[in-house]
């Protein structure tokens, strides 16, 4: 996808690489019929499109870079990995390759075939060598969030020698804020064992300032989706939250921001990506891996916009920021543990807040239905949309259950075509 | 099924008359052909085909009387459930309906259709109003073992209001077994609040007492199966397991160990159910709550003889004692709370006991080969089954995953028969 050839970095990196052109030609088709051919979009996206177009590139040679001059590399799949923690010990700390469906026969010799495409996409991209981000990391960072994650680490660490898994607890009260403290403490003395040095308060406190900011220009970001017309896709919307997992931080938030100015003028102007009207969508549940926009292709191509994500790549990735004020290493860390615990991950029970949660967002964004997103397997959130839909009466909801696979996207399109429909 | 006629005890308790009936001729149908047609059973297996004849007889009389007398009465899924707090607070534990395929399109309003059958069964059972146990339950306890049956409890709760939920830890370090520690102390006081009175410690050392000579009776049972020829069938084995789980543990003891009388004469003078030298297989995996008993028919309908079951009804239910040497009721719970994280449940990460307990069985039980047996969607299991046959390099293995229909009978059953063939 680059002009620059990254094959020798690939090759030191051990990947597969004709399987890896071959997804990388894949993904640039991909990007170029989905993201390219959209009208109308802010000039802003423009470094978004060249974070995808070298993101097995230049983000994988920098992060090679960096880690030949001593930084630490810490990877994962979820929103409870303390990304300030590996901050404040100079790592970098980066979302590993989950949102294809590659490496699915090799997947299968490992773990079940009912299990969710987001698992066996993270087991296939490892085992079929597509995924340079995992070939870079030091630490990978594993949580006991449900059972398929939780039981897929075991066979991801023979796989990979450096899975560390964090136990999240699965209810909210003291006992279980003890056990999470507990776990963010054991993790920071296995970052100063991985760096050889202790925590400082002073980079705490900058690993919290810099993913605080990274979460308000993704507040921001969402805010600004309130408005009618969107002044940006929610295609658009998706990748720049897809890409927040593993840009370097301070620079994503930047651009993200720069792009945060020009959907003000935007707004201001009445300028949109669809006429204004258009019915407006919440999507919600399961996360969407990059390359994931199946769902939002839909929606958008047929006169919907999707206006917010109550996902853990979304909202529960930003909503709360964690309290800067603290002075101590162990009352930060503290801090950082409460702030993830605010998360309304369908792993607890019960996870009360939610329903709440997902209103509140339908009204603040002005959201006409809400797409109830689950991915196939994925018990959590399959068996809380009972409750979600119930305790949302009146609000037009829609439940899809789908793969990463392209089987499904006819019938897909009908049912969110007709959906759409109705909501006009 | 009995010549009693229950009928006005089921109205009151909200049964559907028309298909609980329905059912108990199925269930007693299914008995005459898999159970009765045995041959060569040992005597003492007469006190459980009376059991059987009565399970939604005379035992839910006896039940409904005791709870009319001021007991309490508390159910369950799980092997996690403090048996002998419920019995020191003079309560009756039960194991609740979830064996057989009913109400499943009641269920699936609720819950996921990719549910594991287990789930979907007592979902069923209660909507489809066939469970005559769960009618008469005070508490329901649930527990956090799988995403499954976790997610699946808060619908229960909604539809019972009588659930309880105690968080298990995922992981066995020092901060899960507090966590533990801790949940199994907020039981005693649910426990205390339902009946009114402090849990005593003589109670408690009642409790530990009552099931742990429960516990002695089964594992005297599994001792008497190392034999060559199998002094009982598996499916009679089974049958225990199934019967320890809602009988009255006294009674269950006794008669328990009147079977182990007449089959240590059996084994004393070599008769046995099948001839010497049959194909010994021990099943391991999940639960096969009543009436699953679809595995070990095929496989003792197949020339070999099941003679163990590596499963929470089971070895995982008994193998482990309650140290009963306490002297405060605190030092009691926490004797019991041990006991129980000694279980190898596949919801822990990582469950590395299990694979040498396994080879352990294996090798006690004079085991030929292992059916490793997942019901389908039951993820902690289905992923753990990699771990276990890697580990038991060298054991004909032989992974099995299926539910509660009859729908792929013909297929396990060429599957098995092959299997066992292979270990003649």
């Amino acid at each position: 996808m680059s002009s620059n050839d990254y094959t020798p970095l690939w090759q030191e990196l051990g990947l597969d690489l004709d399987n890896h052109a071959g997804l990388l030609g894949v993904l640039s088709d991909a990007y170029r019929g989905i993201y390219l051919a959209q009208a109308n979009r802010p000039r802003g996206m423009a470094y978004f499109d060249f974070v995808i177009s070298e993101v097995h590139g230049l983000r994988i040679k920098e992060i090679y870079e960096a880690k030949r001059a001593g930084r630490k590399v810490v990877g994962g799949f979820c929103v409870y990995v303390p990304e300030e923690v590996v901050l404040a010990a100079d790592g970098i700390c980066i979302g590993l390759c989950a949102g294809a469906e590659v490496g699915t026969a090799e997947a299968e010799r490992f773990i079940p075939r009912n299990s969710c495409a987001l698992i066996k996409a993270f087991m296939g991209f490892k085992l079929a060598g597509l995924c340079p981000y995992v070939e870079l990391t030091d630490l990978i960072v594993g949580e006991t969030t449900c059972d398929g994650k939780k039981k897929a680490y075991e066979i991801f660490d023979e796989l990979t020698g450096k899975v560390h898994v964090m136990e999240l607890p699965h209810m909210k009260g003291p006992a279980g804020k003890r056990l999470w403290l507990g776990e963010v403490a054991r993790f920071r003395e296995t970052m100063e064992k991985l760096t050889g040095a202790p925590l400082t308060l002073e980079g705490l406190r900058h690993g919290v300032a810099v993913v605080n900011a990274k979460r308000r220009a993704l507040q921001r970001l969402s805010r600004l989706r309130e408005a009618d017309p969107a002044p940006l896709s929610g295609l658009d919307a998706l990748l720049v939250n897809q890409v927040s997992f593993y840009d370097d931080p301070v620079r994503f938030t930047a651009k993200t921001n720069e792009l945060c100015d020009e959907l003000e003028e935007r707004v201001a102007a009445g300028v949109g990506v669809t006429a204004k009207g258009a019915p407006r969508l919440l999507v919600s549940g399961s996360p969407m891996a990059i390359p994931n926009w199946k769902v939002h292709a839909i929606v958008e191509g047929s006169g919907g916009v999707v206006v917010g994500e109550e996902s853990c790549i979304g909202e529960r990735n930003f909503r709360d920021l964690a309290d800067e004020d603290f002075v101590t290493v162990e009352e930060g860390l503290m801090k950082i543990a409460e702030r993830s615990l605010t998360i309304d991950c369908a792993c607890f029970t019960p996870n009360d807040e939610r329903p709440g949660n997902i209103a509140a967002l339908c009204e603040r964004l002005r959201a006409d239905g809400i797409i109830h997103y689950a991915l196939q397997f994925c018990t959590p959130y399959l068996v809380e949309a009972y409750k979600v839909e119930t305790s949302l009466a009146g609000v037009p909801f829609l439940r899809i259950e789908t793969d990463y696979s392209m089987e499904d996207f006819g019938q897909l399109k009908t049912r969110l075509e007709a959906f759409i429909e109705m909501l006009r």
